[in-house]
């Protein structure tokens, strides 16, 4: 790894070695596109969305409760309601960084001036415990998240100091982790948070106050974890990642959250301590988890009783729970990986997650987000009530907020400060891992100035130019990160004289004398394919998902004809998903099944359907007393048979269907257009299992 | 319906009315077989296994607790742990109906003498609310158990009347019983319990005393569920029942155990009330169940979050619940169904349930159990610890008791009173419903006396011969179930003139004047085959299972070749399964995988490892870092390669594999070898998805 000399000010992660250099939020803007938009619908709606909610549901009120003295009675939220706070002021601080700072800032001061009284004179700062009438402080490390909240307000007062200048709130979270180096630090308190946070937060503060203690902490916090100094829950150690230490797991596992969140923390030290060794070990977890345990959405966490990524290539689409926040977790991850080893694979699984997770999980508005983010949804969801909190694992359509409400915060600190996730530099020269429409200038080293702009039509299209605004006269190197999801296609990159060569997934490089108005292209064939899981993955055997570009797609029930969900399709394979209007896809040639109608049986066993209700015991006659509903809240579903599912596979049905072309959708784009069910894997129409002779 | 006149004492189910009249302990025994030896292992090993055990953890210490005063500090287990001891108590009374039951009277005699000083003057009897420093009485009825409690004991309460006269714990179950009208009925607290169970015990004291009162009580209870008198919980109020009224709901939903307790009291409240709309409710609740929310085995439960049955058609095998007290609850359910209606398909799943849910959970020993019965282990699991309490829902191996220990002393009373499963009887005849080597003594109406024994080889073969010992002058009926898996064998019934003829799945009956010595013989064919799932059930498309008579088979590691797991089979659907040694099952010609090998590229693409990899953004040859790991605990499988598992159609893996002959056993016998991965669904040889042009 190279030292990092150049720097800007304002870097979400700035670390002081590595092999790429981040680009502050003062060096790379988003202009236009699809992240732009969402940029700002997150700057205009969902910050001002998520402090109306947070004192609304008295989570900011908490801090005046505590000063108070009325805490121990009046306290609202979860245990860890104070980091939502945190988050948000995160993400007004990256945003004040580059736009209506002053009005945020003011904001800022206004929480910062509710949250300071909250502080004890030793930095104690937590309005669940330690109050008359509380539980004592750290006497609930394993689901307590005092240090999981210190590590959201370290995060808070960094973005503060780099975006705006160390101001009050920096000053409340350095405390804060004066407080911790000296309550857990050697010779004090010898264990860990249950919610791993406070790692990665403390790295950050020591690269932004210069001060080694606080990177001490933070490897002291990595090694201590694993070394079962937390009690076991019903879950297991591997819930916390208290299982096995950092560096001897070789793959994420338990809470897919607390599993990414270690993860980021580990290469934070691992990077700042010269530690290759415990890079290597996230490495290695990084590698087995998206081989095994990851969606084809990028998402992670397949559990929803414990929130954990579960078994290898345990990947059910119909329960995947696939959090939000791990999603953002996992774009973290990702983002310190490719700063630490410059290769691309990390940027790849960044742009899958962004597009398929991160930008699934609010709603056009910026006002109602999915917590859980299914592959496929079999009951159309009901409207989450407009003022009341929702159940997180519900994810039939978005809502405002949540008892446990990490993600919008979560995905409001994300998108403010995106740009930084674009583009790198080095001393040969400048790369862009992420593409959309930009400006960007920088410094090379020897103050060498670049600037550039980059316009396309990403993700929608592939073509992305870049035009060079300032060169210095000695020759640099423009690398472009060539998807991932571009293999097999005639992806070409064309040079400023015009000369169009082939490229293949990896990166692809221009060195040169550039002059202002050069202009660099990458083309990125974008045409939908079919996707073929692995034989491994039980859960999806026997189905295809169509990707298109970074996009991953999907079957909505309101696309369908009238009265039918989405269950009731089957595609074939043969024939290739073709561009629809409007950035759809057709299906040409699927199967649909009519609404309500069982597998019909075999023409030439028409007694089937009687032995089978005897062979199930039930009375074929009686289901058409169930009733459809649509909210599924305790009622039957649409199928009226009441038929046993199981027959000797010489009875075995094969169902009917009518052809048809069926529309699917990019998956972020789902539930907006009301209550709907959906899949991304779809069944083909060759039945499954071929009985015999056939 | 009809009136049941006459009556055995030892009945564990009294309806005054319905189409079958139930057979008392007194009437029925079972004398040899499958049955008999897991009857015999739960009454020397299981009742003293459970009664060490709440004494060791506490559980029975709770009530001198209690009475001491020191409960509030002393108090161990969860809020129902004293309903175990109840059960317990209950499997005790029904044992010593029929055996050894003088030292068993003792033993229930040192538990009521525990219990009674708990007992507080007004009835109240919980150890774990309404003392000094403990909560309120009925201050948390969504979690609180309280009432569920009660239900256990009045259950153990009456099976002591019924097997042993009324005796001191009957006459404490009594005094709750009063307390709990006096304190829930009219003008009382106008609530349910988050947890049915109450119901059906209520009505069965009621039955027993012949007090309409606790026939009332009940009847409320089932009427005010569904009604929103609890607080609505994070998994919604389906969890506990309280979404939508009985009367009203068309499916079986929320926490499998909850629903089926309901829908067992439901039947009971139907039956003495005639409340036929009420009984037509909870069958068409049974059918959209038993169609859409069933495991092969009869399993039900397919969430670990919440317990519950989940949506139509998810039934995961590798994430099912099928918590073991939900099979004895199931076995509750379709008794009361079959005598209030006399049809067989209620006694087809009950035996389902049984032989490959019930009879699943205990080892051979009788003295680890357990609480999940997974359809599909992947992981082999570690020896759980013989002296601590295990986590429920891990599957893995069987464990001596969980810190949720409702399993292993729900197995106890069910084998307890096995014997009153077999068989009922009504004016024209007897009925025989589940087969076992047993001997049948009543009375007919009029006081016709008859008497039977029956032999057979059931389940392992399918032959069961009745031979009549007693018999009146008059014609009367035999009946025999022929069971639902029977569809399409030929089945055959030889009446004792040696006439032979075919029978179908239903009921099986021989009208006559029957002589001692008379034999009837009932032919089941139980050659193994293959099974096939209704195709909408996604979770497992693509892949077929074993059923030999009523025993669901699985493949289980132990019995492959050396260092390979279940993952690794695929068979062939075109050969049928065939007989092989010890009650086991061959599948020839099935495809086996080399342990650890990816699937292979098609030949035709050297390069689709190295794009896939790519298309990953991982390194292909990273992946030997992972360690294989069999506990799995926070570590990777034995799968080495780290690809990215989706790839476009064209590049699809085809799996390689070498053909092998594969072993299967009874999923019941599973886990009995040591640590093993199992899967009851295997994946059928040929692609699931055939990329096009082949």
């Amino acid at each position: 790894m190279r030292e990092n000399t150049t720097r800007s000010a304002v870097l979400p992660v700035a670390p002081s070695r590595g092999r790429l250099r981040p680009l502050g939020l003062d060096e790379v803007r988003i202009t236009g596109g699809f992240w732009a938009r969402r940029r700002q619908v997150n700057a205009t709606a969902t910050l001002d969305h998520c402090r109306d909610w947070m004192e609304r549901v008295g989570w900011t009120g908490n801090f005046r409760a505590a000063v108070e003295g009325r805490i121990h009675r009046d306290r609202r939220g979860r245990e860890f309601a104070d980091s939502d706070v945190y988050k948000l002021i995160e993400a007004m601080a990256w945003e004040a960084g580059h736009g209506s700072g002053a009005a945020l800032d003011a904001q800022i001061a206004a929480f910062t001036d509710t949250i300071a009284p909250a502080q004890e004179p030793d930095g104690y700062l937590n309005t669940a415990f330690g109050r008359p009438g509380q539980q004592p402080r750290y006497s609930d490390l394993e689901w307590g998240h005092e240090l999981y909240c210190y590590g959201h307000l370290i995060q808070a007062g960094v973005a503060q100091t780099r975006a705006r200048g160390e101001g009050e709130l920096a000053k409340i979270a350095r405390r804060a982790a004066d407080h911790v180096c000296a309550a857990f630090g050697p010779g004090g308190i010898e264990r860990v948070c249950g919610h791993p946070e406070i790692e990665t937060a403390l790295v950050e503060l020591a690269r932004a106050t210069g001060e080694q203690r606080y990177l001490d902490q933070a490897a002291l916090f990595v090694d201590r974890r694993g070394r079962h100094t937390l009690a076991e829950p019903e879950f297991g150690r591997a819930y916390y990642q208290d299982d096995v230490p950092v560096r001897e797991a070789t793959v994420l596992r338990g809470h897919a959250v607390r599993a990414l969140y270690l993860a980021a923390g580990a290469v934070d030290v691992a990077v700042e301590t010269g530690d290759d060794a415990l890079l290597a070990a996230v490495v290695r977890q990084w590698e087995a988890a998206v081989a095994r345990r990851t969606y084809l959405t990028g998402g992670m966490g397949s559990h929803h009783r414990d929130e954990s990524l579960g078994d290898d290539f345990v990947l059910p689409p119909d329960r995947a729970y696939s959090e939000t926040c791990a999603g953002v977790a996992s774009v973290m991850l990702n983002w310190r990986l490719l700063l630490a080893t410059g290769e691309p694979r990390y940027a790849d699984l960044a742009e899958r997650t962004l597009f398929n997770v991160v930008a699934t999980s609010p709603s056009e508005d910026g006002k109602t987000f999915f917590y859980a983010n299914t592959l496929h949804r079999r009951r159309r969801g009901t409207t989450p009530a407009a003022d009341a909190q929702s159940p997180r694992a519900e994810s039939g359509l978005r809502a405002p907020w949540f008892a446990v409400s990490c993600c919008p915060t979560n995905v409001a600190r994300t998108l403010a400060l995106l740009p930084a996730y674009l583009a790198t530099a080095d001393d040969d020269g400048v790369q862009l891992h992420q593409y959309a429409d930009a400006e960007l200038a920088t410094s090379l080293a020897g103050g060498r100035d670049v600037a550039l702009r980059v316009r396309t039509d990403y993700p929608s299209g592939g073509s992305v130019t870049v035009r060079i605004d300032r060169s210095p006269e000695r020759p640099w190197t423009l690398s472009l990160r060539v998807p991932a999801w571009a293999t097999g296609t005639d992806a070409r990159l064309v040079d400023p004289d015009g000369v169009r060569r082939a490229v293949t997934p990896g990166t692809a490089a221009v060195t040169r004398r550039f002059r202002p108005g050069d202009e660099i292209r990458l083309e990125l064939p974008v045409a939908p394919r079919w996707i073929t899981p692995d034989p491994r993955i039980d859960a999806v055997r026997g189905t295809t998902a169509v990707q298109r570009g970074p996009l991953v797609y999907c079957a909505e029930s309101v696309d369908l004809p009238p009265g039918h969900e989405v269950d009731a399709v089957r595609v074939n394979p043969a024939v290739p998903p073709q561009d629809g209007p409007d950035g759809t896809v057709v299906a040409s040639g699927a199967l649909v099944t009519a609404p309500d109608a069982p597998p019909a049986a075999e023409s030439d066993r028409p007694g089937r359907a009687a032995d089978s209700a005897a062979a199930a015991g039930t009375d074929a006659a009686a289901g058409t007393d169930a009733d459809a509903d649509a909210d599924g809240d305790g009622q039957a579903g649409p199928d009226a048979d009441t038929r046993w599912p199981y027959a000797p596979l010489d009875e075995a049905a094969v169902p009917a269907g009518e052809r048809a072309d069926i529309v699917l959708v990019p998956y972020h784009s789902w539930a907006n257009r009301g209550p709907s069910t959906m899949r991304v894997w779809l069944p083909t129409t060759r039945p499954p299992t071929e009985p015999p002779g056939r």
